[in-house]
């Protein structure tokens, strides 16, 4: 019998259809005046989402790709690092800062896990020449939150040390205010939070990160950060840009604009938290000691094959993420971010419910929805 | 905070993503080879679909055109009829018949409740004369499922009489075979279970209904059943043809036929009897003796405005439909037809169960949504 599929993984998420009917036409050239207006107003848009002034410029690429323009722009080769290690997003930091031939401190951390107060002051005691500190906002692998403000205080009394964050899958859930918060160099990426398909980055940059970028010594041409900022502020890009996703990013845009960047964190919040608590409900462990809002971890019930567990979910038309590298087949990760809405968390978890049932595992039906339920309403007022 | 808006009104339904592609086409000419392919595909579909090699029709129009065309197209001026009038759509046959000055024999029935066999054989020994009989196979407007079968044998036993059906809301729900139940002509629109927007309607007639067509002294020219017949048989119309949408509906044909009939039929009894169950385990009332598959009627509780209800339920983000006429405030619909599965249900039920709440109705939170998990999970077996 005819079941829908639906994307619950953090990335690609689901799109919104003003998006699908914006990617849904003839191209536009993107040497014209048409372009140049369309760009300058999804510029100005990301500046409104960041509460900037400043430059925020999108490559043609990846959210990978931005990251790589964070280590390659605002760096010199031998530069001490020190590298929130906390998850898969986290090791992408330290592979890059490699590449890049960095001095790495590797803060390694226990997947699910947020760092430690205590340890950053010790590290930043032992290395005061720390030039960058390099963070996720939401650890997409293990779902869990980072508190950047208390880095960016950090990075702050430091003598010259930029807080890099990669905010690919918190901006557009939480308010993220690279200035309030003491961001430097923030990225996110288009497949996330803003509701597009894959394909478009975006960094922000500070002026102390600026300095920086005209001081680097490393090799970069496509990711060149002053170049592009300089194009970009006056509606041009240097190499092909991503026309479609920028005409669409205007309607995501305009979308969660909308909606207000308050209510947009309250919404993923009341989602998030409606997740945590129905699965909790149904007596299942979360995967993150300080969870995010952009998705939700959770740990397969002992003896469960998480894997199994979501080819069931799969059967009933929820498609969610399983885990990575060693969480594989343990955890399974049910995203937030999207075109989601209340609704949409009482159907992954009446899903979940009877998915768990269908493979085995013995559960009083309905008593996660009824959570999700009742922690939507209280939130409602 | 962002809602979705989720159409659960008994049409417009929701679209599946396949016929938003097709329908968001550059149109293409009608007097073509090209559109003459797609068009005897539909033509060739639709046949698939009510299993018979006969001509079926298809008309610009909404369902009621087609119903106009069964009245003009087979009957003369002063032919005696019987109206099965059960609910609004019942009305409709009766204002058709007396616009054509037939002879009516109106069975009004109360609405909720199907018909009476007893009184069919009483109506037909009173009137041996009948020329025909009129009937929803699912009315709308009550959600009422009426019985065809038992009609067409009715219709065979007497001398001259068609048995004509609106089978606007269950084409597509059930399995409607015309030749099997013995219907005369059958009509159904686009806005239904075809999951097509409004604006085609497709009609059957059998031998017998054509040779009375040849006959029929009623005025009609848009509508003439064998004109249309005549010209769509070689691929194309004598008017204007619904392009864009005879388009769509070879997609939305190729997924009904792909799901197959009896899984098509089959999944919306379980939607619908999910629906039920579920909402009398909330502790509210169905509106019909005889439910439809298509779309569930249900009365609001004591002391709650159904239409205030509807509107509790619209800011969770769910359109249902409410009462017509004199059900208007005291009961409202939720349709299954559409691009829905079974977690559709679900999702509907919780809505419901939130919205009472929020209204003031003493709910236990989660009750209904349980009964429509676990009615689904015993029939998925």
């Amino acid at each position: 019998m005819f079941i829908k599929e639906r994307l619950f993984t953090p990335g690609p998420v689901p799109l919104p259809p003003q998006v699908i009917k914006a990617l849904g036409q003839q191209i536009i050239h993107h040497r014209t005046p048409e372009f140049t207006q369309i760009f300058l107003e999804a510029r100005e848009n990301l500046q409104k989402l960041l509460k900037t002034e400043r430059d925020v410029i999108m490559f043609a690429s990846s959210g990978t790709g931005a990251m790589e323009a964070s280590v390659a722009n605002f760096f010199r080769k031998g530069d001490r690092v020190l590298i929130i290690n906390a998850g898969k997003f986290g090791q992408r930091w330290k592979e890059l800062a490699s590449v890049y031939q960095l001095k790495i401190v590797d803060y390694e951390i226990e997947w699910g896990k947020t760092y430690d107060k205590e340890r950053i002051l010790q590290i930043i005691s032992e290395f005061p020449d720390i030039k960058g500190i390099f963070v996720q906002h939401s650890e997409t692998s293990t779902t869990t939150y980072h508190d950047v403000k208390y880095l960016g205080d950090i990075a702050k009394k430091l003598d010259d040390c930029l807080l890099v964050v990669d905010g690919i899958t918190s901006v557009g859930v939480y308010q993220v205010y690279p200035e309030e918060l003491g961001i430097d160099v923030l990225v996110t990426g288009s497949q996330k939070a803003l509701m597009l398909p894959p394909g478009l980055s975006v960094l922000y940059f500070s002026e102390k990160a600026e300095e920086r970028a005209s001081k680097s010594d490393m090799p970069r041409y496509y990711f060149d950060v002053l170049k592009e900022a300089k194009k970009q502020s006056k509606g041009q890009t240097a190499y092909t840009p991503a026309i479609n996703l920028i005409i669409a990013l205007n309607e995501s845009l305009k979308l969660i604009l909308g909606e207000g960047l308050d209510n947009l964190e309250e919404r993923h919040r009341i989602m998030a938290e409606a997740t945590r608590e129905a699965v909790k409900e149904i007596g299942l462990k979360l995967l993150s000691e300080s969870p995010s809002n952009s998705a939700t971890g959770v740990y397969s019930p002992a003896g469960i094959d998480a894997d199994q567990l979501r080819k069931e979910l799969l059967k009933l038309g929820f498609r969610v993420a399983g885990g990575q590298d060693h969480l594989k087949g343990k955890i399974f990760r049910i995203a937030h971010m999207g075109y989601f809405d209340f609704m949409d968390v009482v159907q992954v978890i009446a899903g979940l419910e009877m998915a768990l049932k269908r493979i085995g595992y013995e559960i009083e039906i309905g008593k996660g929805v009824r959570k999700a339920q009742e922690v939507i309403l209280e939130n409602l007022g």
